[in-house]
């Protein structure tokens, strides 16, 4: 049974492991799309432009805002961040399985106007884990680390707005835990009605 | 993390593979339980008492419908077939995913009063590959083969009811499926939200 194309949002705290989960995620599954944000924030050391994001200025960034091309956008430690429409539109119309990489207020924003999308939360093994992750990556100075930290604990408080919650003890089974969470949700009944009406209904 | 225990029904047709399924399943998931039924129909070459069915008399049954042990129970081909409830309750207690082989009207009802457990319908992969699973099974009368035919094709138009559909083309990838519904599952928000409470809401 072939249903229409899954949009998978993976979201959580900064910190948390969503790029590395989700390059792992490329390269089992290297028939989904990932579809990069668009951000004013400063490519980090090996970050490619359309593949981990597409970098932007602050007033490219404004004329996308009016004129309508985000599917939502938020301001997050002083950079923009937008999921631009077109490019999710089209993703999802050549039938991939399309995945987002969000901080949590998009992705709530996404649900909202995507109810059907399947959003998972990545919550970090303790806090403990998520401080040691988030300096360890030695990218950010020390007041971007504070105030990730604070949002990071503010934000875990969305988690009941998610679908599925997965704790990011080991790369290797977080996608493993995605990938059956795409296969299962393939699978809902509510997902295959058009085509279970022509065979059976 | 660990949720509580899951309800997992397994349904569809007669001839759709329920019990081959099942038998499949036991064995790459030793820890899942898997509760019989209690039925007055008479053993097939092979059935184990307590492990297929609990066999009973129609006088025994109607005595347990009177004593109100059944979770549901229904008249399906003119046998008796029934969930006892004490059973089904301690398994969940006992902390085992629970497993139940299930016809559909039973399965509609588990549903009712188990709004939480996961129930999956096997399809089989077309009609004629139905007619020849009944036919081949060789245990029936004609006529009861006509009528399981009959009731099958009815069966279908419930399938919406459902939470999950599985087409079963092979028992290898059906119980793989299964196996990722019941992970997928267990990850969801909504299932985990006393233990998330704990560490961070």
């Amino acid at each position: 049974m072939k249903c229409s194309s899954l949009l998978i949002v993976v979201s959580g705290p900064s910190g948390t492991g969503k790029g590395t989960v989700i390059k792992a995620l490329r390269k089992i599954s290297p028939n989904i799309a990932v579809l990069p944000s668009v951000t004013t924030r400063s490519p980090r050391k090996g970050e490619k432009e359309g593949y981990s994001y597409y970098f932007s200025t602050r007033e490219e960034f404004r004329n996308m805002i009016e004129r309508d091309e985000f599917v939502e956008w938020v301001e997050y430690c002083d950079n923009y961040y937008g999921t631009p429409r077109k490019q999710l539109e089209d993703s999802l119309k050549s039938g991939s399985d399309t995945v987002l990489e969000k901080e949590v207020k998009g992705a709530i924003k996404i649900k909202e106007q995507y109810p059907d999308c399947v959003s998972i939360f990545l919550l970090p093994p303790n806090f403990e884990e998520l401080k040691r992750r988030i300096e360890g990556r030695g990218t950010e100075e020390v007041s971007i680390i504070e105030k990730r930290l604070n949002i990071a604990l503010e934000e875990m408080s969305y988690i009941n707005k998610y679908d599925y919650v997965i704790i990011n003890n080991c790369i290797k089974s977080t996608v493993k835990a995605i990938s059956c969470i795409t296969k299962a949700e393939k699978l809902k009944t509510g997902r295959n009605l058009d085509i279970l009406k022509g065979i059976v209904l």
